[in-house]
């Protein structure tokens, strides 16, 4: 297994017209969580993942264990949970440009994951554990499961890839910032955005937030900076690589996620840091110009076109 | 004002296709709760209605105010909880007459209502006060906001009436057949159908269990028996009254508030009980010949027709 | 040209959900007229046939035109009035068997329709002239033109047929009485249904209502009996044709016209009278087994499978 | 009561595609009119408001009154016509920035309102009344309408709020002229647009149109100016205040009325006239970013973030 | 592995609207393959299966495999050819229980199969070979494939399963009843209906039919009787197993596939014959029930629900 | 007869949701074809206009047949082939800008046109003969059938008119730059992108190009240019022609057909050639921004407002 993560993943339910979301009479739904979008990112990109996480025993749960299975991200290690449903997440167009987010996902099954979910050999077995700061927001229990992961991949030579994707609703400021210091420090590789560097350490600049997660404990530190790209920064080498232009944003949820798989990706096909950087731009860029979390995610060869600019004869522009 | 009812009303997601819903992709909703059901039923038969309840500071209790506002019941004691969300429902159509219904209630706005909600001039400027047997299985305050309730109705001298409404999943069995038979006691009017009078008093002919429910403390009985119709009992008169046919059964879901709804119009209107019933039993057939809980209630001119199959003009059959 | 009619067409809008139309936010749309659904169950049989009409300036007469036209009908006499707008009317599905038709039809440019817009050239070179019951309640001028395409028909020796179409809502049951009885004399062959007869005659038998068309000036009567089948009359014979069963009624509406589209289709071929209303029987129970008013209406293969019972290689049951 | 208004509302169709409507097979349905645009944008921001208007007895009479009502406009004024339809209205969206209106709305019921529907005592019990140019095109009797409602504003120390709303379809340009200019007279306040003031008093500046209203009777001119903003005179003080930039149009329909909504908001709250038409400018931006007329009209706090530029934290962007 | 099937799986496109397909302008999608239905319901109930199969290289083919994959099929045999597309479908619903079906499928990728695409290990490793009369009519290449997965079934001692499923449109009757002849004779166990049985051996009891089929070389014969249930003849017993009533027909497409799949579970579980057709007759009645191929196929615990009649408390009926 | 045209046309299914089309649940349908999209186009202009083709005998040929037949095209000229199938194409939008087609074609009915289907005195009875490169891209069949019909034109005196619109999917390159030479070479008036100006000929100056085509045999020659507009060239005159600024374009696709309608229709009206590339500069952009191949083709007094900027009073902008 080259990658595996961990964490919670919802069904996603749109409003077929937008704003104010008392007069949608319709929704679309879809599935989402920012693991599970890695790892179909990764598995898109002929990477072998494997996805840990607790369903409720019902139809939602259902439909994201089949829906990511379907990927072709293992599942073998997500647990059903018959006292808890699976989260809901309600993603509502305000105006073009401004998105609101409603959860149901308090008590939710994947709240419920537990140090005894992961199992030490199926940790063992990968080069890669991918974690985020979602997951120890959830409750005490996953906060612990998340050490668990860790642990286990630490004393089994297996890197630790970190994202903190801060959720302010989830958790207090103050244990957000704590936990997401301690989950840094224990990681190999961090990809935190500006504005999360910049809550954990404070306003600096890129160079300088780098540093600090740096001398943290990360190896490897690549910062987003949102449409200007991604600042590096490792024992070796550190620069800025610019990002791709995207002619129209259609939706830009899940754009962290694509760069992750973009990164992790690099990573696991052993590329320099910059190409690393510059895949993770890349891939971030193709998920926002699709609707949804995950269905703007490339295959290699999509990669290759955008990257390249190649013109495509089966593509009409 | 002719009734106040109280309760928890949600938003209802259901599937566009039928079959297990993990293959659902589109949702259409519409709200639905028993006691509002009643309270839009009883308004669209030109009757003085309020609303009592709780809901979240978001969108969809922003949509179950209006579309209750909008038809003509009074939300004017309607709280907002900031700290709770509103509840959803969703009704799965697993087959042709097979539904499945899944909940996210737990902890919602409305399972936090409290007695200190309940204004004793509202209830006391009531003809009426319909309670069910759903609303104290949400949560101890919600036990106690109905208890608290009825006890201003009965030294306001209002009419309290009952409709056990079990739901078996959202409480134990013990627990709910003792408030059920506290509250029957309680009510003047109890609206109870056949499986829950057994429930309540063990199995036993209609005559026996309205006979049960009358020695328990209601004045008025009247006990539904599905398609068969139904049987009253008063101190006055008891009888059978047969249910209306139904060529179609669209959508069962909310007959029985239907069939409430009817009932009550006649108390109000001032009816005898066999008249009384014969409208509940109207109600109860209408609703379910068109999907959803509220939207084939009747107004009173189509309730004629309806009862005494006079051909319209109107409509093309 | 085999068959010339002559009626307005309109725009339908469908609630897509069932139930009070006040509670629908989607409608889908096809296009609906009596005569033109004749006119397209003709073509479809095979049959040269014209349509006369006006239609507004506006793009739901672009819509009505094209369609008629691309089924194959001659549409070459419609006239566009700049001044008045196309019909629309919905249809709500109040309960599974009940529909309640609204019209905005009043005004509307086919209401403006004109004897002058009857080119007696045209009617000349067709075999029938068929006209309907409704034309002549849509205005007084309307009416005119009604009896200006007739009297043009006779002098040109081409056979009239009458369908009375029974609307109570555009006129007074008076003058409805009285002009269904006037057109009935003049035609050659009459379609009535049996409450479209008693309306005109009073209650009695099938037997005695055809001999009063008969006796009134037509030459061929067929009475429509609904499920039972028709009833037929001419100087030569008399007699019933059962009707064919259908399984289930999807929407009645246009059942009529696809009788007289079938009727006529024989007619035009030359059948025996019995045959010519078997072949009336089949196509409007094949009408009433799909949503729409000519969604339904066969082509001539589909129609001798129906009518033959053959069982057919490409489909499966 | 803070304002009263008086105008007709129709059910408005929307084609699902773009395009020339005659392709179009699915529409959605709102409700929309310029006067209950308004009295919602009131409501919405926290206004008591009542709407006078004239409604067919028919489904989608119903559907207006509840929409309205559920948004806690008073409604108790509205009449029910029995013999006249419910207006309706199609928005046809040719291409991206282009859209064609068609009405059926001639003789509709709010087209039948009379002086006698307005009831004295209620407009008396209103500090503002609010009325628009549309209404006296709709019909004579409307137009007496109209007049009667001011002349007991004025004799009941009622405010007038005059928007010109200029309907060229509905009546000639001279009767328009006349009327509006009769109307602007009236009214304490005029809220017209750059093209309305110019179609009455003919080309010239903002400065000099706005006087040209001051001086024909108006104590406050609020002129809008599109994407510009808007122009204020009144005897104190005048000048310009700019718009809000607005990222992308989806529907401009509605931004007069919801620029109307923003400033009379402002005036029942007593600021001073730049906050007012600031207020103005600000609702009628936020309207234009959302589909429908008034599916974006904003709450309170969702306007001061808008006018305040607070990031929300419960936003993502 | 359980189970090995191998056959063509397509996109279904089902029009959303009955009637004429014509008339049809939006379509929704879902995949179908008999054989892939028989593993899905096989997977649902707890089997392990795999699916050999052949796919074109766009985004049908990643649809299908994904799906099916999704549902916990091992897909690790499914080749992909770059050279020729996916297989297309389309249901049309003509009436209430008649259905067109038109098929894009010639030359399809899966009618490339070739002999070389079977990895006799894979074969090897399953219990049991599922075959279908389908796969054999697609080409003359995949006829050979079907021969090569039976010979090295044989060969390893894996249990044969064959369902003629004939499908007339797509060869010669005269190739047909050979072809189906000899595979029936080569298999362990037929699943033919009667209709297909007399197909083969011609008009004839289903004692006889069966009897034919064993002679011909079958160890275990079930045959299929429609509504009536299965007749099943091995050396062992014989006898009738009646069907499960069905309260309403949704779509009985796929019931033949769900039988195969309920018998084959029962096969792999040791069941006794007689129960191992009780089980076939329910998942085939299931299946007719719920719109779909395989949105009907039932776990294990809902097949034990619907075999035993047990109410359940999470449905309301 | 102004135009007769001939070629293939396809039902074409558009995912109701961007991004990759295996995720795409629904489809709508529409139909295209380059040939039949300039005959609409045509037709809405005002021209008498005849489209010749080949169409299976199923319902989506009738669909086809129909929907161009409503469009005021004479189809009489289509034939049915009985064992082909109508040909399907998928438009997938992959991200904003960005589309890519999937055709179902191969073998289709249209493929199998003869020259026996042409009928010189069809041709014969037409000013002008339109044909495009794609016909002789589908089979030897159809390109002997295009050389036949342009045989017949020559010795008719039928102008020949040619757009080279190349397919590169659908042969070789080097035999589709032989035959678009080929025909360019018999045309009289040929309409080529600049793109397959230079896939002819070469990479040069849009001048060159022109005399290119000029020299191997075209009297006139129109070279589209994209946004910039046109070149234009014959014996009398040249120059360049810009284009009409399209503020956003909704699908590109079918641009170049409408630039071919706006010309011809220029070209059967006699304007100088300045004039009709203008107004095939105009066609193409208003093409644009509709969703659709024919949905955006302007009826003549719409083509002329945009053409002039002449502001509607019935369109709001």
């Amino acid at each position: 297994m080259d990658v595996v993560t961990l964490g919670e993943t919802m069904v996603l339910f749109t409003p077929k017209s937008s704003g104010l979301m008392r007069y949608a009479g319709d929704f679309s739904t879809k599935i989402a969580g920012a693991e599970s979008n890695v790892a179909i990112g990764l598995a898109r990109l002929g990477k072998q993942v494997g996805w840990i996480s607790r369903l409720g025993n019902d139809e939602f749960g259902e439909r994201i264990r089949n829906f990511i299975r379907g990927e072709g991200v293992d599942v073998s290690q997500v647990t059903v949970d018959d006292t808890a449903a699976t989260g809901l997440y309600f993603k509502e167009k305000l105006t073009p440009g401004e998105l609101r987010l409603n959860y149901y996902r308090q008590g939710s099954a994947a709240s419920r994951m537990a140090a005894a979910d992961i199992d030490e050999a199926y940790i063992a077995g990968a080069n890669f554990l991918h974690v985020t700061g979602i997951t120890p927001a959830l409750s005490e229990q996953c906060y612990e499961t998340v050490l668990t992961a860790i642990q286990y991949a630490k004393r089994n030579g297996v890197t630790v890839v970190f994202d903190p994707n801060l959720r302010r609703k989830l958790w207090s400021e103050e244990r957000a910032r704590k936990v997401l210091q301690e989950l840094s420090a224990q990681a190999d590789i961090v990809l935190p955005g500006i504005d999360e560097a910049e809550f954990i350490f404070g306003k600096a600049t890129p160079e300088i937030l780098a540093e600090n997660f740096y001398n943290n404990g990360a190896n490897k530190v690549i910062l987003k900076l949102g449409k200007q790209g991604a600042y590096y920064l490792s024992a070796e080498s550190s620069g800025f690589v610019k990002g791709f232009p995207v002619e129209q944003v259609v939706d830009p949820v899940g754009a962290g996620d694509g760069f992750a798989a973009g990164c992790l990706s690099g990573i696991v096909d052993g590329l320099a840091l910059p190409e690393i950087v510059r895949r993770g731009n890349a891939v971030g860029a193709m998920v926002t110009m699709v609707d949804g979390d995950v269905e703007g995610l490339p295959e290699i060869n999509r990669l290759n076109y955008f990257m390249n600019k190649i013109e495509r004869e089966d593509v009409e522009r």
